[in-house]
């Protein structure tokens, strides 16, 4: 049964349990939904209060003025029954369960109490996200659960069977360029499972690109077909929960998930096409990679190849790598090529473009380009980086900001919006995938984290594809060319 | 032949080739010095200027006014033969060499000169580090390279082949409350090696962990023996560049180093016992591990194994977690035991402790903590930590503030200082290894930078070993607890 339109977009919200309590899910939900710009109406309920956040609430979802598309309960779980049914009458057609304490909880009486609203709802013709779950987050509808989300439309759909692991990935995402389509938290997958929400998601116009995390699934045959029909029309990358036998064990008393085998999982996720990451950074990296990466140079290089230089097909793709000084530039070799990149040599043309303007540098100066050698020669690492793209012997590139180096100069400020500014120039024409570096905007010192997250912002602003480290850069570069 | 005292503890220091351009290293190294509190005279050298960085400039080495321990040359190299003319007329015992453009060329007069150098420093008496290096940092004397290096004093050494490498690391270091005792960064090592600083390292009182870049060694045997000998003292932790073909390559055109084979170099550097690392986050996360880490119960713990119930003497560490919600805390079970480490369940002692107070959560509640589901039981994550630190089950500690969470309530800011102090609290206590895990503060919004990074203050000033992600602690955690 297909997932109802109205669980992204309802035209009217009720918010069950929602409080007055401004460090309370029930506040933040009415608060989300209202300053995310939803348009329908939203019904705060709440037995005494008159109102919250600036809307008026209602004293039971029956007493609300219209029908209602959309519940989001955040009522204990013993109150839920009831819920339903009132439900029911204002032929509400799903409700998202923040409400837990079910099967979750390992114990006898929730695991029994869960089984019945299950059955209430289908009696009821409703639709359940959760149990267990934060609910859903939709940019053009303006659904949300928590006031901080980022509010950016993008192309970048998150499923999630942790709720806080949703927030995580759409904060720290925000930070490096995503900008998100629709995000789901669905807890213990009851009724609506993440292979439906794959499902809908591979129809979705507004999405691009999926990932997921997800600890256990009820039907691994469904969630397979649905995975494989997503990702054959865009890339998702998955992380999975429960990988080990703790893991294991933790997801299970988490969202009652079965955790399964690790190398059937592994194995599965390869097989529908899909990208499987083990940590969260990876998770990130990998959706940064396909939002932002271009590579339409692919085919162009491929002929070049068939006519000219070319080594055989099955040939690591080549990387080159602009930034950073000496010792840098020995680091990225080491690990780009550690990433299954191949790190070629200069290429004689463009050491010969460089002997007409620096002579001294031309046999000296290799990929990776070491930035501290070129001062004063006329040519920039982005200069150089520029060469790189139009030169057929690199399939994929790295510009290296060398945040460190810069921070150092009087003029530090200035200095990084030049570079930056250079770079997000070439990384807008780039044909190729180009990722860029620019470290961690993590200093303690004020005018460094400025600085940084300035040049940062830049980089985002151009939706271009932005690591911490050249490893990172590197191993997201590495699995996008796999694809 | 041992290396001078003067290198790190000069009476006198001569930059010679000094400048008022405040956007050069000749202008650097005096103001570096100067800020450093070095108290010894500083005599900038410059055939104009009258003063540089407010000190009274010479025209020559020669023209100083009294002998000289230390020169600092940032002079192009066709120079240097003429100034370790003058540096013997000073009694000069040491020359930092800056100045590069030497046999790192690959050009023959390049490396014929630096041959010339070599003999004409030997002739003299006169110890050379570099060419092509930053120099010495001392925490002590107060000298520098680089006015923006932290200045505290602390047990950490550092010595690199590369100079950017050795900025680089002072700063994430200090940001992750590293601080250091001598920085050395030495370039070609035409005469003073990487073996003579693990020498005078192993027996300097001041360091207590040595980490080291190195591209390459001029004698394998006598680095060998200088590793062993400091690393039966002191934790070394080691990055080795030029591991791959492309490295290696870039390694000769950095400092001229010979990176040698890849797998020779891990094996003796385990055999010498020193810690490998591949990445520089790994050599910061290792040095922290170090710098940080206690592990004051080992022997307790053997004890009450032998006691108890005790698994063999190989199995895994016991590692316990606290913090983040239900998906981090199934994300940490898998990323510890994918670092080698055991996540056991909670031991039942605990469970009656928490039966008495929150009977609901007593059987649901395990290890790796869900903190979301501790809300109201009377039971913080920290208070669970501390009753780990206490039990024989557990071996090493991670305890995860999860800050995506608090930065989401109206009390953000107090709430993340009250988190961070009860777990300072319970750091300064521990005598396991606990490793605290704090994200990056990398946020682009100001208010949460401001709170993240406050937060990391906290673990910083207490000198605890503080983490961005959990799967770093626990790879940190396992290696650490492997020596």
């Amino acid at each position: 049964m297909p997932i109802p339109h109205e669980v992204f977009r309802p035209k009217s919200v009720a918010v069950a349990g929602a409080s007055s309590n401004v460090d309370s899910p029930g506040y933040d939900y009415v608060r989300a939904i209202k300053e995310g710009g939803f348009e329908g109406s939203i019904y705060p309920i709440n037995l005494k209060a008159p109102e919250i956040a600036g809307l008026t609430a209602y004293a039971s979802v029956a007493a609300a003025p219209t029908d209602i598309d959309l519940v989001i309960s955040c009522i204990p779980a013993d109150g839920v029954l009831e819920l339903i049914e009132q439900c029911r009458t204002k032929n509400v057609r799903t409700i998202i369960m923040f409400t837990g304490r079910f099967s979750e909880t390992g114990e006898a009486d929730a695991i029994a109490l869960e089984a019945k609203v299950m059955q209430a709802a289908a009696d009821a013709g409703i639709r359940l996200v959760g149990p267990n779950c934060m609910g859903v987050f939709d940019s053009t509808s303006g659904l949300s659960f928590r006031p901080d989300l980022p509010r950016e439309k993008g192309g970048v759909a998150f499923i999630s069977q942790s709720g806080n692991n949703s927030v995580e990935l759409m904060l720290h995402g925000a930070a490096r360029g995503l900008r998100f389509s629709k995000v789901v938290s669905y807890g213990n997958a009851l009724d609506i499972t993440e292979a439906d929400f794959f499902e809908y998601l591979a129809d979705d116009d507004e999405t691009t690109v999926v990932g997921a995390y997800i600890e256990g699934t009820r039907d691994g045959r469904k969630l397979f077909a649905a995975l494989r029909k997503c990702s054959e029309r865009k890339p998702v990358v998955i992380l999975k929960g429960g990988r080990t036998s703790s893991g294991s064990r933790t997801a299970a008393s988490h969202t009652a998930a079965l955790a399964g085998q690790r190398q059937i999982w592994s194995a599965a996720l390869k097989q529908a096409g899909a990208v499987e990451v083990t940590t969260f950074d990876d998770l990130i990296d990998m959706l940064v990679a396909f939002a932002f990466l271009r590579n339409e140079s692919r085919q162009q290089t491929a002929d070049s190849r068939a006519g000219g230089r070319a080594p055989s097909p099955a040939a690591k793709p080549r990387v080159g790598v602009v930034g950073g000084g000496g010792g840098r530039a020995v680091q990225s070799a080491d690990v780009c090529e550690e990433a299954g990149l191949a790190v070629p040599k200069l290429p004689s043309e463009m050491r010969e473009a460089l002997r007409a303007k620096a002579p001294q540098l031309a046999d000296w100066v290799d990929n990776p380009v070491d930035q501290s050698i070129l001062a004063g020669s006329g040519f920039s690492g982005a200069r150089i980086l520029d060469m790189m793209l139009e030169h057929p012997d690199f399939d994929a590139l790295i510009g290296n900001v060398g945040e460190d180096w810069v921070l150092g100069r009087p003029d530090a400020a200035e200095r990084m919006v030049t570079l930056v500014d250079r770079f997000v120039e070439i990384g807008k024409k780039s044909q190729k995938p180009l990722a860029f570096v620019l470290g961690e905007a993590d200093s303690l010192d004020e005018s460094k984290w400025r600085a940084v997250a300035g040049g940062r912002q830049r980089f985002i602003d151009a939706q271009l594809a932005v690591y911490p480290t050249v490893d990172r850069a590197a191993r997201s570069l590495a699995r996008f060319l796999e694809r």
